[in-house]
C-alpha cells in the first residue's frame, strides 16, 4: 500500500486545486483515459474514454448497472451457480428476478442460460468465483452469440484477471463484444479494497443513462483519488506492483498445492490457474458444514462451496452443489507458513471426522 | 483546498498500511467519533459513533436512506416545495410516492405534511433550499410532534448550517429528536464537492439495516480519505477553514445586498440569514423564464424559483411558485466584482424586459 500512499501524497502536492472543484458524475477524463488504455493493453479490451464511468468499487458499479437494467425493462438476471456471494440479494433489491445458471469445468452453462427468461447475465469469466474455472473459448463464443440473438447484456466481473499463472492472461469478454458487454473492474483485488475505485466500460447506447444514474445516486467518486490512481498507473508503479503480487501469489499457490499433495494426497485441488483461491474437492460422503466446523475448531477459517449457491440466503437453496462437497481455500492474504499449518490442521480435522463417522 | 491536500498527504505518509486493509461498511470508527463530536459541538447534535455511518457525500446517503425507508414499508415521502432539485426524481426511483409540502417564510408547512399520507419527510431546516427560510422554533416543535405521533422519520439535510451570519448557528433537528431524525451531512459545501465524504446519523433501530445497505451497495467509502478528514477536523484546520469561508461569504453576501439595493431598489432580497444563495423576488407581472433568458443573454447564469418546484421534471408542475416569481442567486463561488457586474447586468435585463412588455 506504500504505492497508494505515494500516489495520493504526490497528487495532493502537485494537483492544481481548481480541478478539485470539478464534480464529474462520470469521473475524471484523465482516469477514464488511463483505465481504458490499461484495459486495452492488459485485457484486450475495446472501450473509448467516453464509454468509461468511474465508480466507487465493484459493488457500487454493480448496483448502478443492475438498477439501470431493471429500468430498461430487463426482468431476469442470470447468475453463476455457485457464484459470488450476495449477488442474488443485490439483484433482488434492484428488482430483478434471479435465474441460477449452473457452472461446470468450462464455466457458465450457456445452454441453460439460453433456456431461461434472463436477458442479462453476470459472469466471472477470467476465474470463476468460486470454482476457479476459466470460461472456455467455445462458451465465450456461445455467450456472445446468445447476447446478439436476444439483444442481451453480459455484465463481466473482471475478477482475478490480473493474476494468471500458467499462461498469458485471457482477454476480456468486453473486447469480444463491446456492444453487448458491460465490464466492471476495480482495484480492490490488485491494490486494496479500502481504495474504493472501479470502472464500468459501457456500450455506447447505455452511456447517457448510466451517467445520469451516477449523478442521481452519488455525483461521482472522490476526485483526488481518481487522479492518484491515474498517476499510479501512468508512473509504471501499478504494473510493477502487479508483477510483485503475481510472484507472491504464485509462491503461495505452489505452497498450497504442495501442502495439499503432502497432507491430503487423495483430494483434488482445482481452479488454480488464476487468482487467489482454489477449490478443495471433498469425498462425497463428507458434509461440508461438518468439515468447516471441524476446521474452525482448529482455527482454520474456510467456507464450504454451498455458501456460494444462488439463493443460499433464502430457505430453499442451501443444498450442496452438483459439483459435490468442496472447500473454498483463499491464499491471497495468508503467508506460506500459515498456509502449511492451515492445510495440516485441515488434514487432522478430516481424519478426526472420518474416525467418528 | 490546500487543507485537504495537506490532510491527505499527511495521512498517506503516517497511516499504518494495515488500516488500509480494513473494509468497514459503516466507515472508520475514528471518523465516526470525530464527526459525531463535531456535530455535537457545532450542531447541538446527539449521536453516538455507533449510530454514525460514513457515506460518499449527500446524494449517496440520501439514496441509501430512501431505499431503506421504502423497504421498511414507508410509501410516501414529503418534500419541501420549492425544494432541492431532483430529490423528487431520486425519491421516485427509490419507490416512494412524493408529496409536495409548501414552504413559507417559516419553512415547511407542517400542517400540510400532517394532512398527507407521508410518514417520512426530507427537510433543509437550517437554510431552506432555495428560499433561505429558517425552520422556525414552533415549526420544529410541530415537526417533531408529528414524527412522534405517526412514528415518522425526518430526514434532515443539514445544508448550509455552518454558514449563518446574523446569530449563533441554529441547532440540528437531530439533537431535538434523535429517535426520529436521520441527519445527513457532508463536506461538499464546507470543503469541496470533489471530496465526496458525508455521514448519516441514524436512530438506533435503523443502524443494522443501514449498515447492511452500505455493505450491499458499496462496502463503504475510501478509507484513507476518511482518515484524512478525521485528521483535518482534529487538527483544528477545518474550524479555521470554516471561519475563513464564513468571513469570505459574509463579504460576498454584503456585496450582493448592497448591489441589489443600488441597482434594483424596488426588489426584495430574502433568505440571506445563512448560506451562499438568496432569493430575489420579482414583480408579479414578470415571467421568470423571460428574466432568466434575458440574464443569460448578458452572460449571467441564474435559475428561476420554479426550477425548484417538486415535479418540475414531469409535465404537470412547472408552474410558478405561490411565493411569486423569483430568482435564486448563488454567491458562494463568485467574487465581489463579478457579483456587482452580475447584478448590474440583471438590472439592465429587467429594464429591457419592462420596456418591451
Amino acid at each position: 500500500m506504500s504505492d497508494w500512499a505515494w500516489a495520493l501524497a504526490d497528487t495532493a502536492r502537485t494537483m492544481p486545486s481548481a480541478q478539485l472543484g470539478d464534480d464529474l458524475d462520470a469521473g475524471s477524463l484523465r482516469l477514464r483515459e488511463v483505465v481504458t488504455s490499461y484495459h486495452r493493453r492488459l485485457r484486450a479490451g475495446c472501450a473509448a474514454p467516453d464509454n468509461a464511468i468511474i465508480v466507487g468499487g465493484f459493488r457500487h458499479g454493480l448496483n448502478i448497472v443492475l438498477g439501470a437494467l431493471a429500468r430498461r425493462g430487463i426482468t431476469h438476471l442470470g447468475l453463476e451457480d455457485p457464484g459470488p456471494r450476495e449477488h442474488d440479494v443485490i439483484a433482488g433489491r434492484a428488482g430483478l428476478g434471479v435465474v441460477a445458471v449452473p457452472v461446470d469445468d468450462h464455466g457458465l452453462d450457456v445452454a441453460r442460460l439460453r433456456a431461461s427468461p434472463a436477458r442479462a447475465v453476470l459472469v466471472t469469466p477470467a476465474h470463476q468465483c468460486p470454482t476457479g474455472a476459466l470460461l472456455s473459448s467455445q462458451r465465450r463464443r456461445d455467450l456472445v452469440a446468445w447476447a446478439q440473438e436476444v439483444d442481451g447484456v453480459i455484465v463481466e466481473d473482471d475478477y482475478d484477471a490480473e493474476f494468471r499463472y500458467d499462461r498469458q492472461p485471457v482477454g476480456s469478454l468486453q473486447g469480444l463484444a463491446p456492444e453487448h458487454v458491460i465490464a466492471l473492474g476495480s482495484v480492490s483485488k490488485t491494490l486494496a479494497p479500502a481504495i474504493k475505485i472501479g470502472w464500468m466500460l459501457v456500450p455506447p447506447p447505455l452511456v447517457t443513462q448510466l451517467r445520469q444514474d451516477m449523478r442521481l445516486t452519488s455525483r461521482g467518486v472522490p476526485v483526488l483519488d481518481q487522479f492518484a490512481l491515474a498517476a499510479l498507473i501512468e508512473s509504471g508503479r501499478f504494473d510493477r506492483h502487479l508483477r510483485r503480487m503475481r510472484t507472491l501469489y504464485a509462491t503461495r499457490r505452489a505452497t498450497l498445492s504442495a501442502a495439499v499433495e503432502a497432507a491430503l494426497p487423495k483430494l483434488r485441488l482445482t481452479g488454480l490457474a488464476a487468482g487467489c483461491h482454489a477449490l478443495l474437492r471433498l469425498p462425497d460422503d463428507l458434509r461440508e458444514a461438518a468439515v468447516v466446523a471441524a476446521a474452525q475448531r482448529r482455527s482454520v477459517r474456510v467456507r464450504g462451496l454451498s455458501d456460494y449457491r444462488v439463493g443460499v440466503g433464502s430457505a430453499g437453496n442451501a443444498a450442496a452443489s452438483p459439483l459435490g462437497p468442496a472447500l473454498v481455500l483463499g491464499f491471497g492474504n495468508v503467508n506460506e507458513s500459515r498456509i502449511r499449518r492451515g492445510v495440516d490442521a485441515l488434514a487432522k480435522a478430516l481424519t478426526e471426522l472420518n474416525a467418528t463417522s
